[in-house]
């Protein structure tokens, strides 16, 4: 059944050449995707049919573009959300199709926040302004209510020739731009927002890789260091590689429900004071492995002002990922964004602190990942280097104008007296209430299993447990040269078809072991999700105590591991 | 009325702490095209309107991302095609709407290839397929057609949750990939393609940004050397600048046509391998800026083999951006794809040259830039870095899936017995036809205008005239540290309207000067531009020689300008 030993097997050769067995299998998952050629009208070509096969030293000379010439920054960037696993996880998903006999009869991709491929569905009034948009014949129709259409005309109207089809202005189109700041100016209760300052983004992604851009500089001790959370949402140290820059962990503490502590933080920034020079610090709220709401009751804003007086303090440049900021499901939370803080804290903060926030339409209740859609808010940027920014952004034309427009319904959604309000509202709560339910249901399901311990998820849309594992399974993964959490969500997704992205690809303390699974799959499924997950956790823990007799060492070395805090 | 002198004077203070003119306009312009807050329900907030001004030291210490602090790649960046003239235009556009009075109505912006913000309308059959993806229930409507409804469940079958909300693979959707495998195979009359080979992208921008970042390495004289046409498409240049790479500039030759010669590649090559590793070439074809068809007779088709045959020698990667390939205007041209010629030149070429070919949704017939959709196709690249370009395009999740379903509708358009097949057919011809019909417009109002030079426009969007700038005008131009195109362009504008782009945002050979304008306005707009055009160049010419009397020596400097060659 479990076929890793054999995968490692037969590419033995190749590994050697390799760096890790991270890049190894990024490639082999790769290759095995490819599939036979699919059959249509016209036949397909691939490279397995060439009549000399790829490799072949008399077909092929030697590479312009090869593993040695290879950006080194691009061989460095890791992602481990889209890794190896889900390749892997692909794959099975295929076979499956293929009519290949597999232990499970459907893999169950809980890898990643992607609410529609999980079956959510889309909100109906976001739809309906987009495809007026993009195809304004349906002005006319009568079986689309009035406010849709009062929207989707206010987007043509601000579109060159009143088209989706044209470019917007670098920084969005704007009257969208518009419509968010008076949404942020209502978010935080009357904190006023400039729309110069606002910038569409295609996702949040693109946001957070633009600022960085600009922040990265310097050479050797000069180097711009990256402050992150570990664990950390992976784009950020993919970020940080491909631009060349230092990634600073700060590690939020697991034992408090991985709370933000400032001392940690003056831990992490004076260690890296040494080598670098630490100028941004990015914070994730609701957290992203973590499920944690930084900003939940008067105890943590007393956190959050210590954190931003830090960020005062030593100048740096503060990165808020705010992009669950409607995925809050403790009821005595409330989302409070850095910006509104900031502004409570006085002038002095207020007007100093550089701060961008980033949200997006691919979370929240809306789930529209495919639209790419996203803006920043910028605060306190030099009026120079917005300028600059605005040349960046400039290179790449625009951000994709239907995700702007759906952007548009989230900051401007139908109002109480308006046709689509009622079942807009429906929708909305439906989602965030199966959410909030999904969340309560993870983590209570996962503490019931012996050897996993799940900190409550109050927010965002991910339950990030810790696992114990068996010493006799590290040494097996070591043997491997895999991370042992790796090893652990391998057989997983081998034995039950469960696809979840082990705790390494986030960054945990070490001797720790995760992983991360979303809470998207619908209720019925996720029950079942984790009752096949409790029965492989107890039937992993037997296999690998049994192999060699330690159950008592075993018992001992799963206490030490799970109550592993920081130093 | 020409307010270059006024501006600069304002600003002095500001200059004199910038690096050039161009950062200088770049702020300039980005301040006023603030513009007042706009009133609506809630009132917005301008950083003009807050309590204390923007730059009193009193409010305001030290940023931590200053121009000082930039990353000085980001710095480097320029891009002439939405730079400050750009900007300008949307200013004194706004201020014609504000109602002040100008002398001229309109604004018209001939910088940027946006057919549709120039009026083109959309491809029908393709907004239907984009609309049905977007708001399914639309499905059942009857009037929609059906060839446009099984496209529609085509792409929503390959889709997470048959929802275009959901992320694609990275690469993009399975069947679109297919689709578009095909549609290569088709244009190369049986030249096949492997759909494994093709990656959906973000517009073309975005798959020649991520090629081109795996291809940057080396420090010093190892530095990787990208070889790029003069003139080019300033996104090569913004690209090389913003990943430290070094740019290699080989001239086409003007007086033959825009010609590419490969003894031209010869030379800049060896000159640059002293300073630098050159690995890239890259082809624009059809040209942009010049219009060339560099593919079009049995002599280009022999020209091209032997550039061909260079990069082979050299191992050299070729990057053909061929998103103008539906743009072809004289009768006696067809589009032929490197990748077609690389075939047959043999399986010598065919398996060894490392070649990424780009195209895109924004050009073309269909003009969606807003989409953002767009592919390439990727031969020869080694299986390892091909994995790690899988890697790359993960960390960004997926272009928009919209624009992946709006490219799917360009290759595979209706067929000749489908019901949408004549209304599609007569719509691309008629777009196609009145763009053939504006590429010789321009070209025959612009040769008659003393003083302004025009190569023929065989494809693309645009035409890239040598006009003649009288040396007083050039000594103006000098004395405010600007470029006597900018100088020419900028009084164009804010005497005409006309918003073109300088060649020096597109390189030219030194002493010689030209403007990049599109031909999208429709016909009749077009004719009144160019008239209006003509009129200017007059005018221009008749000021800078009058103010110096110097009439004689003028007429011999335009010899020489104008007849300058490659040296």
């Amino acid at each position: 059944m479990f076929r890793l030993q054999h995968i490692v097997h037969r590419s033995q050769p190749v590994l050697h050449r390799m760096k890790s067995i991270n890049s190894y299998l990024w490639q082999d998952a790769r290759l095995k995707t490819q599939g036979p050629p699919v059959q249509s009208g016209l036949k397909r070509f691939s490279t397995a049919e060439a009549p000399v096969e790829a490799g072949d030293p008399s077909r092929m000379r030697e590479r312009t573009l090869t593993m040695e010439t290879l950006n080194p920054q691009v061989k460095a960037v890791e992602y481990a959300v889209r890794g190896p696993i889900v390749i892997k996880a692909g794959d099975l998903e295929r076979r499956l199709q293929q009519g290949v006999k597999q232990p499970f009869t459907e893999v169950i991709k809980a890898n990643i926040g992607d609410a529609h491929a999980m079956g959510q569905q889309p909100i109906t009034f976001l739809r309906q302004v987009v495809a007026l948009c993009c195809f304004p014949e349906l002005l006319d129709s009568p079986a689309f209510p009035d406010d849709a259409k009062q929207r989707a005309k206010r987007i043509l109207q601000d579109c060159g020739g009143q088209s989706l089809g044209s470019y917007s202005a670098s920084q969005g189109v704007e009257c969208i731009r518009q419509d968010i700041a008076d949404y942020i100016t209502r978010r935080d209760q009357g904190v006023l927002s400039d729309w110069n300052n606002i910038y569409l983004t295609t996702g949040a992604s693109d946001g957070i890789m633009s600022i960085l851009k600009l922040l990265v500089s310097g050479q050797g001790s000069s180097r711009t260091g990256v402050m992150i959370p570990i664990p950390q949402y992976p784009l950020y140290s993919a970020a940080i590689s491909e631009l060349g820059a230092v990634q600073i962990n700060y590690y939020l503490d697991e034992a408090n429900c991985w709370a933000l502590d400032v001392e940690e933080l003056q831990r992490a920034y004076l260690t890296a004071k040494q080598h670098c020079q630490p100028r941004v610090l990015c914070i994730i709220n609701p957290g992203n492995p973590t499920g944690r709401m930084h900003l939940c009751q008067v105890q943590s804003k007393k956190c959050i002002e210590e954190v931003l007086h830090f960020a005062y303090e030593e100048n740096l440049f503060v990165m808020a990922d705010e992009v669950y900021q409607d995925n809050v499901y403790s009821s005595d939370c409330q989302f409070h964004s850095f910006k509104k803080v900031l502004c409570e804290m006085g002038p002095e903060y207020f007007n100093n602190v550089e701060l961008a926030s980033f949200h997006s339409t691919s979370k929240g209740y809306t789930g529209e990942c495919g639209f790419r859609g996203g803006y920043m808010e910028v605060l306190n940027m030099d009026p120079q280097v917005k300028a600059q920014l605005v040349k960046l952004l400039s290179v790449r034309l625009c951000p994709p104008v239907s995700g702007q427009a759906a952007m548009n319904v989230i900051v401007n959604p139908p109002k109480v007296h308006e046709p689509s309000y009622a079942q807009f509202t429906k929708e909305k709560s439906s989602v965030l209430d199966a959410l909030a339910h999904k969340a309560r249901l993870t983590e209570q399901i996962l503490n019931s299993v012996p050897g996993i311990k799940c900190n409550p998820v109050q927010g965002a849309m991910y339950a990030f447990p810790q696992i114990f594992i068996p010493p006799r399974a590290i040494q097996e993964a070591q043997s491997l040269s895999i991370a042992p959490d790796m090893l652990y969500c391998l057989k997983l997704l081998e034995e039950t078809g469960i696809c979840v992205v082990p705790g390494s690809g986030f960054g945990q303390r070490e001797g720790t072991y995760h992983f991360r699974m979303t809470i998207l799959p619908s209720p019925g499924k996720l029950e079942v999700l984790l009752e096949k997950m409790k029965e492989f956790h107890l039937r992993f823990l037997e296999e690998y105590s049994q192999q060699e007799q330690q159950i008592t060492i075993t018992n001992q070395d799963h206490h030490r591991q799970m109550s592993k805090q920081p130093d």
